[in-house]
């Protein structure tokens, strides 16, 4: 309980800063340095080879600051390169995918699920494969929504703006034709439309991937001993690869309040 | 008129195609080699630090090639990076800013001109200077449009299609209020949806900058005897930063027709 190594988050670029809101609420007591490669988001529309090899760029920079635990808060990273970065990463790795299927199988009573991501997340089947890992009698649907990261990085987030209804409309169609009770928002985007979400749905359950994220985080800190001390008031600081003017605009909007925390620019691309 | 050394043509990612389409028809002699950033496209919603580096090691990658000409075939390094290039480049550098503006200049009646663009394009203001330069008389008026090249390269590109009429209805308010009788397309991606574009202002003349950029390279050549020898047969190649098989599908959309070129990944992220 005395550890004091900050802990690592990243994401390819905003969406990962819901996780954050989650991991300062959850863990008042933790250090937390996120890493957003604005410069390169979005990674969804990228191939799976270059999702690699970004994600072990943000991951090294974290490294190097030391952080006692990679959090990777990005849908499609989760989906696609955790072995990778589980080989190359001395500390532990902690995706979306196994927290958000665990949350979902915990909480499905008609044990139909669906997966909401970018293309590259729905490609790899890495949620699909681990919900049915653990309920193996479960029917899972996963949809590609592409539009709705740019809808979202370009401030359509209210449930009565015409543009993110029809965007919407048209990717639930699939889900209402499903049936399903539970709903995985698979890209830590989402969350911030989770309100249009559920007026297309109002009765599914939708599972915020940040919040069981940060729930996966501490249950870890836990058993590994890796916590901090109560007393420690936890910091936040953050980077970023494209400028800090460009981040800050949107950091409001993402943490549900105002930043708390310096950001900086950085060069990751070389690494 | 002996030369045969290829022309480089740059974009972001899959916009530039367009050009690449009206430089293969309008000079069938040259030899034409396209880089495509697709690994880090869009350029459109980040810094002009960051379009200014990533521009630079494009056009790098070009000149490694030995071309004897720089196209920059995207509207928003073409607005925000073309003193950096210039400086750094030993061979001409043409953009779509002069080209467009040129057109735009002579189509015009009303002197009333409207420059579509994404974020950073507008925001540099680089095609409403060159257009008051050539007409000090024109009232012009830049809208930044940040969900059209998304949707473009999510395949929303007929008219027919409710998002795409949404997102262009909205943005074409603005237009129809300023009763603007030119329309400077000021983005390499629109052109695919001209069609769509047209009908929400049937009396506007469209200015595809790609055509534009290829009248400008056309006249360069011979101005600057640079030109192949008409018994040459142009060959094409590409080059993209992501992988091969994500750039291939969408080929076809943008050439209007099959790609006719070998097409190979690069890096260029380290340069």
């Amino acid at each position: 309980m005395t550890s004091l190594k900050p802990i690592g988050v990243f994401d390819s670029g905003l969406g990962g800063l819901t996780a954050m809101r989650a991991l300062r609420r959850l863990l008042p007591h933790e250090d937390l340095i996120y890493l957003g490669d604005t410069a390169r988001v979005p990674y969804g529309t990228r191939s799976a080879q270059t999702v690699v090899r970004f994600a072990l760029q943000d991951a090294q920079f974290l490294l190097r600051k030391d952080v006692k635990l990679v959090v990777v808060a990005c849908g499609t990273v989760s989906s696609i390169a955790m072995d990778e970065l589980r080989k190359k990463c001395p500390v532990p790795v902690v995706g979306i995918v196994e927290p958000s299927a665990k949350v979902a199988v915990a909480i499905t009573q008609s044990h139909r699920i669906a997966i909401l991501g970018t293309n590259a997340t729905i490609r790899s089947r890495a949620i699909e494969r681990e919900v049915l890992k653990l309920d193996a009698s479960a029917q899972v649907y996963g949809l590609a929504c592409p539009l709705l990261v740019p809808l979202i990085e370009n401030g359509y987030v209210r449930a009565d703006q015409p543009i993110l209804r029809l965007a919407l409309q048209e990717y639930m169609k699939y889900i209402i034709n499903y049936k399903v009770d539970t709903i995985i928002l698979g890209c830590t985007h989402y969350p911030l439309i989770a309100t249009a979400i559920q007026e297309c749905l109002p009765t599914a359950r939708l599972i915020d991937s940040g919040e069981a994220i940060a729930l996966a985080v501490a249950r870890l800190l836990e058993s590994k001993g890796l916590a901090n001390d109560p007393g420690h008031v936890g910091s936040r600081c953050y980077y970023v690869t494209d400028t800090v003017a460009n981040f800050a605009e949107m950091v409001e909007l993402f943490l549900g309040g105002p930043g708390d925390g310096e950001i900086y620019q950085v060069d990751i691309g070389a690494w």
